[in-house]
């Protein structure tokens, strides 16, 4: 098949690209950069998504796009960014999809529920889209656009519901997206002094100790251990070449995530043992994240099983720790 | 009050504001350019929804935002300017509404139900929000925008979807945005051509004579009339007022529209009796535009009854045209 994938630059569009190239799919990439480890026997154009000619010309005779590309902010100054490349970039995905008459699969997100404060768990496809973050409020737009064109152009499309992934091996980098204000203390509070959000600055700042690098258990403000799912990338890659090769599953939208969420109160300490960091051990002004995700109509529908739990990806993420710090 | 009116320099917007600084509210119109007839007493700022920074300045202590800006069209080709202005200037005005603890009036528009292929009629508040148009995508986009901001950031917001509106005045004037397409056979024409409608101009050019104004008579490709409700502008600035002054209706999406729709098949051979001018009788290739709209509940919620019927209106529009052509 010819797939073109946006976002290919990004941490799932490469290994995706990767994937894809070797299993001898005629592969393009679409990005805002190219990647920084190209794949063998892969295209890349360089291009944004308000480049309609641009994406009509990467899209043309292809079997299917694998829409990735999106911004990821959770900063509310971010709004406009958010949606010019999340809503008015998906809109023109869609359009250019439907006229090239390929196949969609778009990548939604979890956060098109309000996985901070969900209405019953585990969070499965029938909850109720009412984001509770800008991010998830211009996925669920996505979503409807992609719903738009299915409906009046006739574009074949899924949509996919990730839930939280990372690259195994930067779960203990403190420079990672995610990892590093999630995990590592000094980081969080830096993320935090950017939101300009003080009263959690100023429940981190007292745990800090100068000179040391320390992990964060975070709680809500009752004492509730933060908990969540995280998949690890080439699981999610595998889901998406899943939804590629399931056109039956057109119409649908699927979430995919890890089969189980992991406790912070678990996980934490377990880090700490690992790598001989201390942890600060911290509620939160802020109600604790604690959602588990179904992963039954990606089994159903796709067939999809992760194979990397996060025990796997803690021996990776330690090796890669002790590898980065020499 | 002191009230914010944006699109102050549209149609509605201009009508709008006269009314309300008549009534002696503190009014502050904004749009990309000055109004036309400026409104004694009321105050305008030049500017477009893209400056947030303005917004907030002009949101700083209002009582209330009648947010009326969008763009208005039809054609595919205006996707992205659709959207940047009616997606993301709707993101910004709720951001800024919220910010400033305005209470919001937001327009929307029967535009996010089908309303060229309903489910079921008169359409009404419960019938799905299956946009069959762009214009009427960017306008369910925002309603999710809108209830975003009310379930995150305790917006005060009624949503109002405005059917069809017109100045009386305009209904027989060939160069208007609405009418000239609408009943105006060369205007028409030149319309389609605009879109690369090729399939519409074929049906449409046999008719034309050299040098004759003449109306046209739509009917759907079965034979079916046009039929749809044309509400007078100063109805429509009616129930916006009757909203601005029910924040009983905060949370409420409320349908307004003519109380009565009207088959083109009455009311073409009606304005070419009172006009004189001849009118064709064509079956378009595409389906009939015909639907009847609910205003139940903008009657119960906002006391909602409009004053000037098709046949009021008409006697204005011959009136107006025959003023215009001396």
């Amino acid at each position: 098949m010819r797939i073109v994938v946006t976002g290919a630059a990004g941490r799932l569009g490469r290994t995706l690209v990767q994937r894809l190239a070797a299993d001898g799919h005629r592969t393009t990439g679409v990005d805002l950069a190219a990647p920084r480890d190209r794949a063998a026997g892969a295209e890349h154009v360089v291009l944004g998504l308000d480049d309609r000619a641009g994406l009509a010309a990467a899209f043309d005779g292809a079997d299917a796009v694998v829409h990735l590309a999106a911004m990821m902010s959770w900063n509310p100054a971010e709004l406009t960014d958010m949606f010019r490349v999340n809503v008015l970039g998906t809109a023109h995905v869609a359009d250019a999809a439907a006229t090239a008459g390929a196949r969609l699969v778009h990548a939604s997100s979890g956060e098109v529920y309000p996985e901070i404060k969900p209405d019953y768990q585990p969070l499965d496809e029938e909850h109720p889209r009412n984001p509770a973050s800008l991010y998830g409020l211009t996925k669920k737009l996505d979503e409807d656009i992609v719903d738009f064109y299915r409906r009046t152009r006739g574009l074949r499309a899924v949509v996919l519901r990730f839930s939280h992934f990372q690259d195994a091996a930067e779960l203990l980098d403190e420079r990672g997206f995610f990892s590093g204000p999630r995990f590592f203390l000094h980081r969080r509070i830096e993320q935090q002094r950017g939101f300009g959000n003080d009263a959690m600055v100023a429940a981190l700042l007292p745990h800090a100790v100068e000179g040391e690098t320390r992990l964060l258990l975070s709680r809500g403000s009752d004492g509730t251990p933060f908990r969540m799912g995280i998949l690890d990338t080439r699981d999610l890659a595998s889901g998406v070449i899943a939804a590629i090769g399931t056109p039956e599953a057109d119409g649908e939208a699927i979430g995919i995530g890890a089969d189980d969420s992991v406790g912070f109160d678990a996980l934490v300490p377990e880090m700490a043992k690992r790598t001989g960091l201390g942890y600060a051990d911290v509620a939160l002004p802020a109600p604790a994240v604690h959602y588990t995700t179904s992963n039954r109509k990606a089994r159903d529908l796709l067939g999809f099983v992760p194979e990397w739990p996060i025990d796997r990806m803690l021996d990776e993420a330690v090796a890669a720790r002790a590898a980065r710090l020499g």
